[in-house]
């Protein structure tokens, strides 16, 4: 008996002790490829809506992801998905990308964008570019056909253009209704009608720090992409940058882990370093992709005093929406071509 | 025989799996306050240094680090620490920061700075300055002034005289030195003179790379702060922004792990999200700072392809050189006041 007890305790130790990591552990491919996208996350109310807006905007979602979706069904690149998704989001004036990007104090757009392949952590970026039609296709051009990872202002233009992007007078980016929030917003930060507790509720102050579009694709290959793109804050100044052109903060892939495209007041993104985040908590603590992202915006995120939220996908293709905001426009598709769009939060 | 057994067998699974994280074993306190600094990592090999130009780099080292001693031996904050420190550093034209920065391709100084403190993880950082004699009291001011945490070019240099800060001409930066060295680098550049092979071994190709000031200090109210400097990379084109001020790859600091500042290759350091992972390593695998820089450095950022290092220091007061290149100008002191100043691997 005494040997029995002996071996039962040897053998405890050696099975009991040891925890089945999730890399150890097959985790089961839920979907060979998939797609998902956000326009923005922010103060979005069924009440502020119309009905014509909220078909306009779900249309556009829509389009944007089954063409993506195509790419991926057809064998194509993550990367081009990518591309191409957030490109039809940058060309519709309805999201705060490309055409259709707020205005800077000063009245002009000064728009941000990155891009990142999950196969060997290759990235490219732009920031405060000015006449680049597709902000989108200058990142992934820094990241393929430059020694860099982030290139700015005029001397990004200089790049895409060189290297045969779309440039276009910045008077193509105009939208009257990015124009007039521009108005509004310096009007209540003003006459100081934006108190500290309006300021909080009001959706054009809360609004005026949301909006960017972004895509993460899983391709057949198991390589993820992620890209982000976006006009930045309402009425900013001083050249101010935000999250979505830094890589661990608005956008990140790792074909380890996962792919993150965040969207939201920028700042709190930075400082929280939400995607590479995200990531870190796969990596290092082997929980799930939906248990990291629930961390990351709903504990440390919130605590942090920030606001926004990510799409993600792991190499599983597991898909999630997380964000601690009223909505975010969002989509999905999985292999089976299953699509989903929302907006509020549910 | 048989309940003996059983009891061992619970025994051993209660006892035996339980590893004790670093945060329930309480770790000693090293040092109460501590201060540790970079002038950049990269190929400095004694066989190239002269007793003079090493007794000029020590000095400096030692007379900035001192400074940042003082203040936090007399109970001062690792925020003013770290930019009086720096500032030293700036104003010498021995590194490549403030005085001294290297020349872009067009022959002008565009330089990055970003500064983070631990207590409640605020940043402030600017990209592509100009005229800002001190860029890291621009990224301060960034940081305690304004609700950014990025600015960037003509914005950052008009912010920054509005807060007060010394503008300077541009010409204020020019040495001989770095412009002869833009010099050397575009003739190796343009006649083809860099293969492959010599760009790896060219000095001045790979140190084009390299050059940044950085400071993490520890003060004793516990928080920490970490700070950087750069003229960024020589012949650099299109507005190239590295990681000097990008949080999470060229500073990062948070009293519940660590405070790093990086140097080297930075679209290495971005794509690694180098600070932020090592920061990552200890919080969810309970790894020390040493550990953690030593995995980033030496595995996971070689691996990658990536050269340069990293100072680093955690609550604890444990303080980490880490860097996978030749050499890099370091020092640190602790709560003794024992000052190590170094520049080779040892």
């Amino acid at each position: 008996m005494k040997k029995t007890a002996i071996l039962l305790t040897i053998l405890s130790l050696s099975f009991g002790c040891k925890k089945p990591s999730t890399s150890e552990v097959k985790q089961p491919q839920v979907n060979k490829f998939a797609i998902v996208i956000h326009g923005g996350a922010g103060t979005i109310l069924k009440k502020n809506m119309t009905p014509e807006k909220e078909a306009a905007y779900k249309a556009k979602l829509t389009e944007a992801i089954k063409t993506g979706y195509a790419i991926l069904k057809n064998g194509g690149s993550s990367l081009d998905a990518v591309e191409k998704t957030i490109t039809i989001m940058e060309n519709s004036p309805l999201f705060n990308a490309g055409k259709g990007a707020v205005f800077t104090n000063a009245g002009t757009n000064e728009m941000d964008s990155s891009i990142m392949t999950g196969q060997d952590l290759n990235a490219g970026a732009v920031a405060g570019v000015k006449n680049i039609k597709n902000p989108i296709s200058a990142a992934r051009k820094v990241m393929t056909n430059s020694n860099h990872v982030l290139l700015s202002g005029d001397g990004a233009s200089a790049f895409a253009k060189e290297q045969g992007l779309e440039i276009v007078d910045p008077s193509y980016f105009y939208t009257e209704k990015r124009f007039k929030s521009l108005q509004r917003v310096k009007e209540k930060e003003a006459n100081k009608t934006a108190t500290k507790t309006t300021a909080f509720y009001d959706a054009d102050i809360q609004n005026s720090k949301f909006g960017t579009v972004g895509c993460v694709a899983l391709d057949k290959n198991g390589n993820i992409t992620a890209g982000t793109s976006t006009g930045g804050m309402t009425n900013k100044r001083w050249n101010r940058i935000g999250d979505s052109p830094i890589i661990g903060a608005g956008t990140y892939a790792n074909n380890a882990t996962c792919g993150v495209s965040s969207t939201g007041w920028g700042e709190y993104f930075i400082r929280g370093m939400v995607a590479h985040d995200i990531s870190a908590q796969m990596e290092y603590k082997n929980v799930s992709l939906k248990e990291a992202t629930q961390n990351v915006i709903q504990q440390k995120l919130t605590k942090l005093g920030g606001t926004g939220g990510v799409v993600a996908l792991d190499k599983n293709g597991n898909m999630v929406f997380e964000f601690n905001t009223a909505g975010m426009y969002r989509a999905s598709m999985n292999d089976k071509g299953v699509l989903v769009v929302k907006i509020y939060k549910e």
